[in-house]
């Protein structure tokens, strides 16, 4: 089959390599309909998280089940499934306890992020296994199509937990930093909780833009003083809640500036860094709640569905680009440098 | 001044009365710009609930601060403000506990709804003493409008507590029962919540009209099984969370009907009965949550303000009539009798 | 094997019947070491609840793994093993909701309830069957005995729930409606969540004996008036939570009465009963949450098991008989009619 | 009146300085009959925080009321008093959101901590003014004592904030970094949520003793590996919930370590540096919650009281000293070298 591999910093080139096929009696393969480039392939495409020198890329996939294990419950072949972009046996402790994302048994396994998360090859290629397949696969239903589903692979929930985490009251106002995909997604979901406003801060006028079309006030940190407009639209208090979805420490701390004394910062921007130069002392003082870390995307596949079912979550808006899977270098080309007003690229096989 | 005097059931009338004065130091005089009919209002009318013989009636008011005792803080004669409708000293047991519609002090004292709720007389008229006037009156801010803020007084924060108790959760599916004033509150309320889909019961045309136009599925509980039609939407579970605001026991029955298994029912329709036939074997094998009761509507008033002010709030797409003081019979007549699709009937001294 | 078996009110048995085997893949049969009588076992034996003419009563229940169906993963024969007393599968919509004990696969199944409840032969008896075994067994671990894992079957996860659902607060006023074993073990799980005092009522003085035992203070309901009692050691506003354990409408209606404004009622005690005539009038005006039902035990077994292991939880203390299997009529005769200050009864095969 | 004054590092004199007055009708002057030394005034005594060259000292008092402006409600010339230890006017948008210790109108004031925090001289004196003292004091109730109410100025409802932060459930288990005088007072609070166990972490023996009888499992951090250790005892996953109550940078560190992943990390320990080096990589992974800030002790008071009236907390057991006023400079020296087992310091005027 054809297949993105990662060769290295700034090169995935379209391969074929062996198709996959049933490993454990719990493995399902499934036949790709459509996968998507995500903010977090880029973090390998720079260098920045290793996954080894050569390896199967892309955790954002829908598809059909093509085959599954003696063992597989709850799905079959033929049945349309998206899968979570992180790998859990829905059995261990952290899985038991709403934390898929944790899994013991796979390591905090992710698709196409090579050895250092368990070695499950990715899902930008043209099938792909997928591990506890009873658990992992969630089938189509309400109606919903590929192009609604395949956002409910990562950012979408990733999103979702973003604002989930901050603890949005209706009422409040929030600060977004970052409107990449996962930010917008991250937008789309606070409006779920009822903001008074949601004050949307990035440096990229299209993806301004897009913010301010899904109903936030965007700020251009390139033109304005963020902090301070925050400040000013809160009568001087900040933000209630601050969400991070860039992943860069100017971003956490700017967000921790911008949260009111009281105040919750959530960040799902990724994070391999080992220390980050906390504002402790401006923190304690201020009496900050600070939530983190990688969305069990699980959790919430079912209940998003019928959200997007119901048009109240409508994250198909995110898409800018539908290219075939042969032109998967060309779109991370196109999303990395933020060309042609790239949010959200489909590769379809 | 000018009054509106409730003499008997079905029998309210505009007549002079004496204007009110500080009795207490902590008194304030309000020159009231606009008031409104409540369907709590109704219930004197209709004879349901007794208000003693002769009483100057009606709780939804907002104004202009005439004149403040002295121990008033917080508020001075020429703002603009509006009051809960429910009568609280700000400082018992209760009020410190976010109960203020539970004020040991004022007997859980109302305006206007006579000797039973502490004989305030009530705001329909061209002025109103307001007791604790430091805690009870909110000013206005964020340039926000008397017919904004009038929906601060009860029907806004009633409709908000309603779906509050509800525990709505992004992608609930919320029954409604009742799309009177408050029932309309409670839905642009339960919105600010994210449910997937709000389902909205009546027998009224023009109110389902109303409920449709903010964004629920109406159903015509006249023409249509809405039990059944209920149970087909949700897969056959019941709604995740169902809100009555009627007052009648039928709606309530259908609302515990309604609920699917662990789920909640939240009721702010006014109970005056003694007993009502709670279906309790139904109930318990479902294990549902019943929540009910009397709007702290003091909590409320500034966690709204905001999103009347961003405009993710517009009760003010409730008002129909707009009369003068003078016209309140047939005001009453209008609201009760549901003549000219009335919701909302506002009366400008 | 040997087996209590229900043959009509007041008629319990110990009869000879066919070992139990594999029926399903998922199934797995229990060798029982140690099973107890409960108090809703009564609710056949007095003829309230009807389970058919016949049946294998009993549903709490601990033992050794005997054989395994070739589906079962988690647990292999030769593990001890408690089971919650509701049957559920672990995948339809409910159990996926944390709502096993309306799972829908098996009808709201419980263990030895008849017909009505899934047709479960019940575990007062020698061996089981337990369908849907990799879910339902929970394997025994940190050093936990039979003794203190049969608790976990029923009733000290209900008394937690019960205790939960009241949404006690550190500092609040707990009033405690029955002192049976679920009341004592409501008790128990009280005292977790941090009250200044739990009021306990019954009117058997050996039950508030050991009322008193768990740290309550006890109030016999033939003495003196618990309400009143209640409304003086708080200030006259009530308990914030009152809990209620005997599933006799009486017992409701004081529970509601007891409670404080803005107070919950929690109940467990099990209603059968069509309608209940729920005092709606005093309750409204009191803004009373109300929550009721079947506890999910399957959720709360591996949250109570380091309690136990540490001691923060003692249900052993409840144990008053420990009696052969074949004593089982004689042990439901002593605990129906509360004889040898008779509290929880073992049967032991 | 004497007075116990700050005069710079290490050097504090019982001194003579004039009685405080009326200086705002909201003020009272409160008669000391207890006050205490608390770990944070050893912030100033060591040179960490800088209070100003010369300043009364001290923030956890208890007394009579001696004289109350002319605006001052609900307390009278006469009762017995206790204030929390931040200066807050009741009023200001963050006091009427819980948040007493952000107050805009003291500028999160704090008595006997300098121009810092307001300029409010401080209680280690005879007597001391206190400003919206309607809001600020609580007079004492339920039949409570210095003693006991003393605690309520401060390090319990410290503790409490600390406890309640970190969201403990039942069966959770706690790792409490620091058994300090907070620390243990976070500690009997965190026993009030039901944790399994409490695994307490220090080096100094009789503070581990001292942890020990308050029902935690000591981990003396000078002869074992405390991570380890938490790890061990939690099958590998780390604490649910990790206390900080130390405010030294190392101990922040081991907290974020001994957390599991999901875990929270709850810091009351007192930081004033700029920046600490977060390690933000492994929080990510993990996924944790990190709380902070100073204690809205106004919130607590009264909700500890019934606590300490049934005896369910007894902090008395934490004094170790009662001296006379005079003695205060030997007080905070054994106090500060951890002599004499010292854990609570009393002066007595």
């Amino acid at each position: 089959m054809k297949a993105v591999i990662f060769h290295g910093k700034g090169d995935v080139r379209v391969e074929t390599v062996p198709d996959p096929g049933i490993e454990h009696p719990t493995d399902a393969v499934v036949r790709i309909t459509t996968s998507a480039i995500c903010g977090s392939d880029l973090h390998p495409y720079h260098g920045r998280i290793g996954v080894g020198d050569v390896f199967p890329i892309g955790h954002e996939f829908v598809g059909v089940v093509e085959a599954v294990g003696p063992e597989v419950r709850g799905v079959r072949p033929g049945d349309r499934v998206v899968a979570p972009f992180s790998v859990s046996c829905g059995a261990c402790w952290y899985c038991r306890n709403r934390l898929p994302s944790q899994c013991a048994t796979t390591g905090r396994g992710v698709f196409g992020m090579g050895k250092r998360r368990g070695s499950f090859p990715g899902g930008q290629a043209e099938f792909v296994r997928v591990p506890f397949a009873g658990h992992m696969l969630e089938p189509f239903a309400l109606g919903l199509t590929d192009e609604q589903m395949i956002f409910l692979a990562d950012i979408l929930p990733t999103g979702y937990f973003c604002a989930e985490n901050g603890g949005i009251r209706p009422g409040d106002t929030v600060a977004l930093f970052g409107c990449g995909p996962v930010g917008l997604c991250a937008l789309m979901a606070a409006q779920l909780f009822g903001p008074a406003e949601v004050l949307a801060v990035d440096r990229v006028p299209y993806r301004l833009d897009a913010a301010r079309a899904l109903g936030a006030v965007p700020l251009d940190a390139g033109q304005t003083d963020a902090i301070a407009a925050i400040q000013h639209r809160t009568g001087g208090r900040g933000a209630d809640v601050a969400l991070e979805a860039v992943g860069h420490e100017s971003a956490l701390t700017l967000a921790l500036q911008a949260a009111r004394p009281g105040g919750t910062v959530s960040a799902v921007g990724v994070y391999a860094e080992e220390a980050y130069a906390f504002p402790i002392g401006q923190s304690f003082v201020k009496g900050v709640t600070f939530r983190m870390g990688t969305c069990p995307a699980r959790n919430y596949i079912r209940q998003l569905m019928p959200l997007l079912a119901a048009g109240r979550l409508d994250p198909t808006r995110l898409i800018t680009h539908r290219l075939p899977l042969a032109a998967a270098p060309e779109g991370y080309q196109i999303f990395d440098r933020k060309e042609e007003n790239a949010i959200k690229v489909l590769l379809k096989p």
